[in-house]
């Protein structure tokens, strides 16, 4: 069977599923959700013209000639309703968010006045009609959407349908995921040491990358190298939306975990793609589950993840953005790679003078080194046509979990 | 007093907090926290020299003259632990990760051998001793320092940790946060609809900003404006190691906010920081907690949050990456500034051809249009001497919640 390209793989993949059911959850939930319902405001926002400054509320008009004073009738708080006009040569106290007054057609700052004694306020500045006032209905109109279905929950849009009051609110569901590690060389977390075997890594890795999408998957531990025993476990797995299998799929296991999960009547899409590291990387569906088959070796199981089940699990969530988001950066040495697969480069960033990105090599790129997976910020992307990336040379690099803050602030001030 | 560069508010803020106590935490609550421990290698990783490849062990003299013909003599799959020992002319079939057998040398790689009838393989290209061979303690050394107390656990950090059996482990605490809002204008989420009110959007904002980091915070409700309500309700969130005042201290409310706060034993560090959105700004601790002052308009207060809050809520938990990750783009249009404040504008980022970001206003940077912060990708950040940006610039853009994932895979294969 011919190797898929990546792209070719991820198109099959996001084909085969589908984005899930709705569900209601409570606003103090709905961080990272995705909104499955248009939102519309509920009111004007601001309900009225108010004052964008602490400073008084005055008549443009009577600043023709500056400085200066005009009387001073009244203090208008965020929440009052005034009843007081303001008339010419006349202005009135206002905080911040609170209702403009009659007559008043402009607000001033408060740092462009002084006092001038008794009832006095003496205005420094000259200002148009309109200054630092916030318009009713600026922010939002009164059944105007202003989220619609499909946006991505953030802090910001949280803020917004708090504003619109919405305490409960339709959002897409989250898969549940299963994760099953296969091999008799595994030692399981609870299990005694055993210096013959290797620690089930594996597991703890995917969950993990699981977690990080916002989602709490299921362990469903290790199946011993038996059709029997696998058969149990896969099927367990597949009353999951998504099942992920650790190991067993590649060249030498197709004897019998390949037989053993199509007897399930899981359909396999393929089991090749042209990725290093990390074939063989398998991917079949059930009429609910979609199943994918990782490498067993602990790199490849990571950085297959990121490549094929992230962009799932974020599709399955109602998401548009599906891919880990990538920078460009300068390669701050030679990398060595051969013509055939996409390669993914595991990389450290560092910031140079201009601003810039450079990215360096966490090390050996052997796929049994998961330290290197541990150290790298990114994964600088090797296209299958290279033959080597020279020093200096500007490559992409897809951004890994820990890279959504930095060492230092970034900017000059 | 004078109004403080946004880089002395953040020096101010992080000298004044300090790095949290520890816990301990199970392997699946670990994501995101920071390692407060040293974590060495209990064995070496690999255990044995293993293949990393399923493929055929043998002696690589033999491959001398190819194709050559080897005597199949047994199948040592992972987990096994081989007693058979490879002759010169003699191979053994063998799994990824299973243990190399005595006498063999190299591995080579299903693909490059075909069955040569009865007992027997054709190897058809020669490999050198040592080829596709992970080397005993490759990947770790028993009692080698694989993780300093400082990492940020990561889901490849989590890998390391399950491959050296900590199922548990100590990480710095995270803060407990409370976030109180002022002001009478405001109307709570379970309050009755008044069109003269407005919603109090400030607390579930700061409160998505806050989980956004990990943490779950505690929500005060809204104390109105008077001195007596306000102290009470100061009181409860001074038994928080951080409170969030959202609103009530600006120049206007001096009056007794100001007393109020310093009354219960705030020492209060600054309250003016020259960045736009944002000021009034104010920042203070008691011997428990630190205070942050926050802006009452929504833009302001999430933009402050960003820049002061989220830096010291980091590090409290343990991070050295404290600050928003930065991308160059290109700036799509001019944008007016006035020089005096460090300016953070409301930008969507695309991508162009060349695989670099432009950086397009979200509209209106009027900061009452609480829109422009739930549709930003980020904060494009103006410096304090710019006299308004000239389109096609290359400029700095803060990433916000919400970009660790782009639309399209960005890269090409």
């Amino acid at each position: 069977m011919e190797h898929l390209s990546v792209k070719h793989a991820q198109e099959c993949i996001l084909e085969a599923i589908g984005r899930l059911d709705v569900e209601t959850v409570r606003l103090e939930q709905a961080l990272g959700r995705v909104l499955a319902e248009e939102v519309r405001a509920n009111r004007d926002q601001p309900p009225y013209d108010v004052s964008a400054m602490d400073g008084y509320a005055l008549r443009g008009a009577d600043l023709a000639v500056i400085p200066a004073t005009l009387a001073l009738i009244g203090d208008i708080q965020a929440g009052d309703m005034p009843s007081l006009t303001v008339q010419t040569g006349q202005c009135a106290r206002i905080m911040t968010g609170a209702p403009l007054p009659q007559g008043a057609d402009a607000v001033i700052r408060v740092e462009d006045t002084q006092s001038a004694g008794e009832g006095g306020v003496q205005i420094n500045r000259a200002v148009p009609a309109g200054n630092d006032i916030r318009r009713l209905g600026e922010n939002m109109r009164n059944g105007e959407v202003v989220l619609n279905a499909g946006t991505e929950i953030t802090p910001g849009v949280i803020g917004i349908l708090a504003t619109v009051k919405c305490a409960q609110l339709q959002v897409t569901r989250r898969p549940r995921v299963a994760i099953l590690s296969t091999g008799n060389e595994l030692e399981g977390m609870d299990e005694p040491f055993d210096p013959n075997k290797i620690p089930n890594s594996n597991s703890y890795a995917l969950m993990a990358q699981v977690q990080a999408l916002g989602i709490e998957p299921v362990l469903l531990g290790i199946a011993r190298d038996n059709p029997a025993e696998l058969a149990e476990y896969l099927q367990r797995g597949l009353k999951f939306d998504v099942l992920l299998v650790s190991g067993g799929s590649s060249v030498g296991v197709h004897d019998y975990v390949r037989p053993t999960i199509e007897a399930l009547g899981v359909r396999m899409l393929f089991w090749r793609v042209a990725i290093k590291p990390g074939h063989p990387l398998a991917f079949g569906t059930t009429s609910k589950t979609a199943v994918f088959g990782l490498p067993g070796n602990p790199v490849s199981s990571m950085v297959c993840f990121e490549q094929f089940v992230a962009p799932a699990l974020r599709g399955m969530m109602g998401h548009a953005r599906l891919y880990r988001r990538t920078v460009t950066a300068r390669l701050a040495h030679a990398v060595k790679t051969r013509p055939g697969r996409t390669e993914f480069i595991r990389v450290m960033l560092s910031g140079d003078d201009a601003g810039g990105y450079v990215a360096t090599s966490t090390g050996t790129q052997s796929s049994g080194v998961s330290l290197s997976m541990a150290r790298a910020d990114g994964l600088l992307v090797v296209p299958a046509t290279c033959n080597g990336l020279a020093a200096g040379g500007s490559v992409t690099v897809q951004l890994l979990d820990g890279t959504a803050f930095q060492d230092d602030v970034g900017f000059r001030e």
